[in-house]
């Protein structure tokens, strides 16, 4: 039976991705042929020296992306799988159509043909014939006053559907009246700076944030935004704590579930140290849930909302990460405070969002739909997820390394140095067809303050959105970033 | 064959509306059964002995509110209609739904069954099937891309219908790549607001105008509102020209196919006037043309935009009145110096409007649907217009007027005094069942500046909107008000 060699012998790698790579590749060489056995877990780990759980996460990306099947009482087999050309996955027709990279001739003109942008999703697998029977089905039901104004609030039946989803997945404690649908998020970002404007405080935010969302937020508030440092898991509550002493804060921006751009997860001691700030301090934790749909390790921590005794929480959440961008439908659920303020302050502002729409999303709710689509999704995107961790292993041979792809549809990418500075490497990106972008370009904090961000000295780090793109692109935009970088 | 008694022996009202009421009355009572022919209209006005014009429009108005049909070559036939509950015509199931006016017993709560609200349109007159047709062939069509986010601008192809569309109906000259799609007549004054607070000087704005736009300007724009006084022609350029040497204004904000909420209409002399103070003075005009699709009486002038040489127009339009507000569809058209703020300060911004519903939309507008549905709407809000003026001479016995009425969907009414404060005379209609607003509700000048409004001593003054209701209900919401106000 083929066993890997001892885990020392190989460069510095996770054990898992060796044990992994080693089988892959066997297999793929047709060394370890269709129908061959693979050693059980417990003799694999005694042979390597190493634990168990190494051994099992190699075996389940092997099963999860069909090299190997697990026969139950029997063991792990090598899989019956098609002919894969130049390491490419099947699943390339699925995701963004897959042009060939053309040096097009014309100078300072390069397709980007792989673009690792941070807001994409899927959008072939969007289930139109689907969405296209629903919207009928409205159109067919709606009387004429569907085309009046609706509720400033949102459809009650979209909120209702709404109210029962972010209970049962995010533990979002509300009632349908607390929520206010949007036409995206910026919206709600915007009517929350809205309703906080009359709080004459800054807000914090995390010092690296979307840039559309920091730029909103910094007009609507009269005192603007302070940038709050980030430690590698997410906001520093020290930090906060200390600039809230100085500048009075009326709240803070949060991103917990997964931090962008850097990608980590708030663990549940800072949250509750997050919690207990806001209630002592009467601030506002604006927690913005954007992509908590796709959690791929272990069970995802309840949002922070519902974890408030004291209604300091407003919740953003999105459609546009768990089905499409395109609908334009956000939400938010703001705390009973605030809802009163809302009341007030906003009689005399419409809806954003189109009703035909809304009622449609509604009906998708209800029906179960919108839950299969994400379960669809997750396993489409933690293949995804998979094969970025495994491309940047294989090509970047331990000179970059992958993290806060835990959750959501990006991760960062952390290069040591090459010297090369930031944007040369950008840009060879660029002209090799691969779009790329700095996580510097997300940080909001004033030049003096460098010391704000967690980056080692002297490594470049990327925001790397897999969302849009297919596996095997995923595969070719880091080979061709390892090529053009020289690793 | 049933004719009307001779017009003189009837109490003093339109010729058209007696002879209109005495055949509704016998349709109503059953008289005139289901299939029973009308006098033709020569015959008639002979009969009468008046001209042909007010029997077509008497037979007019029974076509539009379904008690008769007119078959070509044949003539007029009592139509099959269900039987009408208190006098409300079939055609209330098309407008606002008519509920029975209920004392219900708990007080203050009274159900308005006619609401002269100034943002309603006939939405049962929206063309449900077609857009319908159109929604089904645009997701039939449909990539994944259109799925996925995008033109911030909008679709290039509804701009581009947006765009012949504007110069055909009101002389807007521009590219395609200066207009914006937005979701609604409230975000273009958001995003207004963005571009022109960088200028860092206050707004010039008409002083009674829509309550949601003058407070998303106010707090947008780093320096506020400036209100201008209104003349009864619209706004006062001298005033104007005054205001500004006093606040050096970065522009202004103006409705001047038909004043919010006066109903005046701009003359060409004022117009130019505008124009040239823009250009001295290096001010931009924010030119609100929400509802110039309806003009009844004579050629429209052209939008300001149109006359402007100097690039200082800033056109706002919207898909609200002249189709449906649910669709959250308005534009705007830039001057080129804002395109270029645009492109600059707006590149993180989402665009808020829904993809599927912006390219059905252009369809619409490509099929020549959108000119085929104003043109019947035109004729429709018509005889709306006709009826309210008639109804208030009739029944409020030159105690009252409207002016205002020239276009669009709301009209002034001005009611002499009548010994009441104006709350009380809007108290009393609510008691009713008529939902009525006084034009003071939409002041914004300060009130030591009360001086600001056209009003005649002793007058009070609503605005009446006329866009949701039936003929039937805009007769009985008149007459009911006339008899509450004891007039």
């Amino acid at each position: 039976m083929l066993m890997p060699p001892q885990v020392g012998e190989l460069p510095a790698q996770p054990h898992y991705l060796k044990i992994y790579h080693f089988y892959r590749e066997h297999i793929l060489l047709g060394t370890m042929p269709i129908g061959a056995k693979l050693p059980s877990i417990r003799a694999l780990a005694l042979h390597l020296g190493v634990s168990r759980n190494p051994v099992e996460e190699a075996y389940a990306h092997l099963v999860a992306e069909g090299y190997i099947v697990n026969k139950p009482k029997s063991g792990y087999w090598v899989a019956s799988i098609p002919q894969l050309p130049s390491g490419l996955s099947p699943q390339s027709e699925e995701g963004t159509k897959a042009t060939p990279i053309t040096d097009s001739g014309r100078s300072g003109e390069h397709e980007v043909v792989v673009d690792f942008a941070y807001d994409r999703i899927r959008s072939g697998s969007f289930p139109i014939a689907l969405w296209k029977k629903l919207t009928q089905h409205t159109l067919r039901e709606a009387g004429p006053e569907l085309f009046e104004y609706g509720d400033r609030k949102g459809e009650l039946q979209l909120r209702r559907c709404i109210q029962a989803y972010v209970r049962q997945h995010r533990g979002v404690v509300c009632d349908s009246q607390q929520i206010i649908v949007t036409s995206g998020t910026q919206q709600s970002a915007l009517m929350i700076g809205l309703l906080l404007r009359s709080d004459r405080r800054p807000l914090g935010a995390e010092a690296a944030m979307h840039p559309g969302l920091h730029r909103i937020l910094e007009q609507q508030l009269q005192h603007g935004l302070v940038p709050v440092p980030l430690d590698e898991d997410g906001i520093s509550c020290e930090a906060l704590e200390r600039l809230n002493t100085l500048y009075a804060l009326c709240g803070v921006y949060v991103t917990p579930s997964h931090q962008f751009p850097y990608g980590s997860i708030l663990p549940a001691s800072k949250r509750a140290r997050l919690l207990q700030w806001a209630s002592d301090s009467g601030a506002w934790i604006i927690e913005d849930d954007y992509d908590s749909e796709f959690i791929y390790d272990g069970q995802p921590l309840p949002a922070l909302q519902g974890m408030d005794r004291h209604g300091r929480v407003i919740y953003m959440g999105t459609f546009s990460k768990a089905l499409a961008p395109a609908l334009r439908l956000s939400y938010l659920v703001l705390p009973p405070e605030l809802l009163a303020r809302y009341e007030e302050e906003f009689r005399d502002y419409d809806g954003t969002a189109s009703r035909v729409i809304q009622v449609t999303m509604a009906r998708f709710m209800a029906e179960g739909l919108l839950d299969r689509h994400i379960r669809k999704m997750r396993s489409v995107y933690s293949l995804n997820r998979k094969r970025l961790l495994d491309a940047v292993a294989c090509y970047m041979k331990g000179k970059a390394n992958v993290s806060g792809a835990g959750s959501g549809l990006h991760a960062r990418l952390s290069v040591q140095s090459l010297g090369l500075p930031t944007e040369e490497l950008v840009k060879r990106g660029r002209l090799a067809g691969v779009g790329i972008r700095a996580v510097t370009d997300f940080h909001h904090a004033p030049a003096a303050t460098s010391a704000t961000f967690c980056e080692p000295q002297g490594e470049v780090e990327f925001v790397i959105g897999y969302g849009g793109l297919s596996g095997a692109q995923i595969e070719e935009g880091i080979r061709k970033l390892a090529e053009v970088w020289g690793m």
